[in-house]
This record gives structure tokens, sequence and C-alpha cells, in this order.
């Protein structure tokens, strides 16, 4: 199997923070160019044109990030990082969903609709021109501010997103803050229960994955 | 336990559609006002203001409809509703986040920002007043049109969106589908594999629940 992977990009790194938690190594295939664009053979072969992508064996083709990390944490169960039980994995899914809608996507709305390369390209995977909405960069930094707050409320009583364990909520809300961190939105003085997560996770190998 | 509920909302929509797949009845606690607004006393509960919410025995509440849907999968396995196996629940997962990624939420922000009462509310779950974009408009009815197009290529050659069975992957984009509809969006005649599971899924005693 293999990961087309690229290697800057939020997404990806989100699984390849799970699987520096997990301890696995899975072969990556780089399919970013300089200009910012993907590979025009991998969106030949990947008409979703997304990242990151996991090809199994048999030719099948896995996109999601966290479609992705279900399928290795299904095959190597320990150490469990979507949660131990079912009450537990629900809390885990929860926080990965908010830290996905609520922080990733707002930070990719922030930076496609300001970055001068994506003038044209307002969304990921698109084949056709979706030409950038300057009014998005006003919602998108509100909604930027409305996760950190959020975050931070519950990083006030959880050592980690999720609780008491690291889990796949903190690659995505780690992937979250640091693509905030593109367009210039940081983490502000008053979050400080979010900052003090954030240094700690920021701290750990898998961060430099 | 229950479930804090919206009845006509796309989102707790999804959850009672696969619920109702499942063969699982649990009590449903009305939230949703006659002014499109959700009652005070449940935003006050519940600072997240979205639904649906499931509330257990013990007080734990756990938000975002597919965060409930894995909690009923894993402590009533069966029928499985979200994959069989490591590579099929990846599958499952990987559609399902695609239905709404590029279906619900599309669907979301055509309906916030171009609907009267949404005028101040251009997305869901926030105190502070945000905005409607007109030019989302636009933009969601072309996000929209990929959404069509890439389920109908995907329906060219599978019975449901994520393979052989009915999995909860159809419960997010028939509720995808019908948002679409709310403002008036609906399947483009040339998407004729999308119709014909669109046909066959709405045919269904879950699309009633």
């Amino acid at each position: 199997m293999k990961i087309y992977d690229w290697h800057i990009a939020p997404n990806p790194r989100r699984l390849n923070i799970y699987l520096a938690e997990k301890g696995l190594k899975v072969e990556l295939v780089e399919v970013g160019q300089e200009d910012l664009s993907l590979a025009p053979w991998f969106k030949a072969k990947y008409p979703h044109a997304m990242v990151p992508m996991l090809e199994l064996d048999d030719g099948t083709m896995i996109g999601e990030a966290m479609a992705i990390a279900r399928y290795f944490e299904e095959i190597h169960p320990a150490p469990p990082l979507m949660g131990v039980d079912p009450r537990d994995k629900a809390i885990v899914e929860m926080w990965e969903k908010r830290a996905n809608e609520e922080g990733m996507l707002p930070a990719s709305e922030l930076f496609r609709n300001t970055h001068e390369k994506f003038a044209e390209r307002g969304l990921p995977g698109a084949a056709d021109a979706i030409p950038a909405i300057p009014e998005l960069r006003d919602r998108g930094r509100a909604r930027l501010t409305r996760f950190f707050e959020k975050f931070d409320r519950q990083l006030a009583e959880n050592e980690f997103v999720a609780g008491k364990r690291w889990t796949v909520a903190d690659a995505t809300t780690l992937a979250a803050v640091d693509f905030a961190g593109w367009s210039d939105v940081k983490i502000p003085a008053s979050c400080r229960n979010l900052q003090r997560w954030y240094d700690a996770v920021s701290a750990r190998l898998s961060a430099k994955a």
C-alpha cells in the first residue's frame, strides 16, 4: 500500500500526525507541486483530486484523511487513538468533526479565498474554476475566533481535545490551528488553555511527521 | 437516553434515517421552533446549539449526527450500517464524508445565505450574528452540481452510495439531496443513476423517519 501525500498540506498532515502517534510507517508518494497544485498524473489517476489518498495493494483508492485513519485503526487497534469504548468513540468522533468543520474548513475557506494562487480555486478538488469570494475572509476569521474559544473552553477541563488521552481529534485540531496560522490567524492571548495544549502537542515528535 | 431533535432539519434527519434502518427507537425531544430557531432552553443547556444531540443517562451530551450514529453502531453492531470489515468501513466513511462536505454543507451554505430568516445567521450554532454572503448562492449551486455528478458516477457502478449494501452514507446523501431541494436545486436530468438510487432509497420506510 502507499499514501499519496502533499506533505505541507493540512489534510495529509493530520493523517501523518495520526500515523506517527500510531507508530506506523507507510510509503508516501509526494504529489504536490511547487506552484501549489497537484501533479497532473495524480489528478488523472484519482479524479477526486484531493490528498491524502491511500491505495491498497488490490488497487482500492481510499480518500479522506479520517477514512484512511479508520482503516489503520481497524487493522492496528493498538494504541487506540479513536476511542476505547462506545461512549469514548462517540466523543472522539464528535470533537474530531468539530475540529474539522469549525477549524479546518474555516481555515481552508480563509486561505483559499485570500491567497493569490487560489484566485480561481476557491474550493478543493474542483476541475472547474471557482472564483474566490473576498467576503469569506471576514467570515473565515469570525469562524476561527469561535473555534479557538470553543476549544479553549473544552481544554480548560481536559488535557487533550477529547479527554484524558491523545486522540485523532488532537491531530485534526493541531493541523487546523497551524493552517489558520498560514493566514496569520493565531491563538488569541485570552485562550490560555488552548495555548497550553498547543505547546504540549506541538512538542510531541508526531507534530514533525 | 434521549435525542434532542429538530425533526424537519437535515442533520437530525440523517440520524433518524439511520436509526430507522437500524431498527432502533430512541425518545426524541423536539427543540425546533416555528420561527426556524432552536428553543432558548435548549441553547442554554447545550451551548453548541446544534441538533441532533444525544444525552446519555449519565448526562453525557454527544453532538454531531455521525458521532451519535457511531455510538449506536458500537452498542448495536447488527445490522452493520457503517461497514463490515476494515476496507469496507473506510469506504463507507469516505463516502459519508463526501456526502457531508460536498452535499450537506453546500446545501446548508446555499440555504442559509439565501433564505430571509437566516439573513444574520449565515452559519449554524452561532451565538453572534454572521451576515449572509449573496455570492455563496452561486457557489453553493456550483458545488451541488459537482456533488450530483460525482455521486451519479459512483451510482453508475454501485447499487448504493458505498457499494452493495445500504449504509449510513446513503442516509447522509439522501438528506443532502432533499436539503438541496429546499433551495429548488434538484437532481439534473442527466444524472440518471443518482435519480434511480434516489427513487429507491426514498421509497424505503426509513425515508419517512
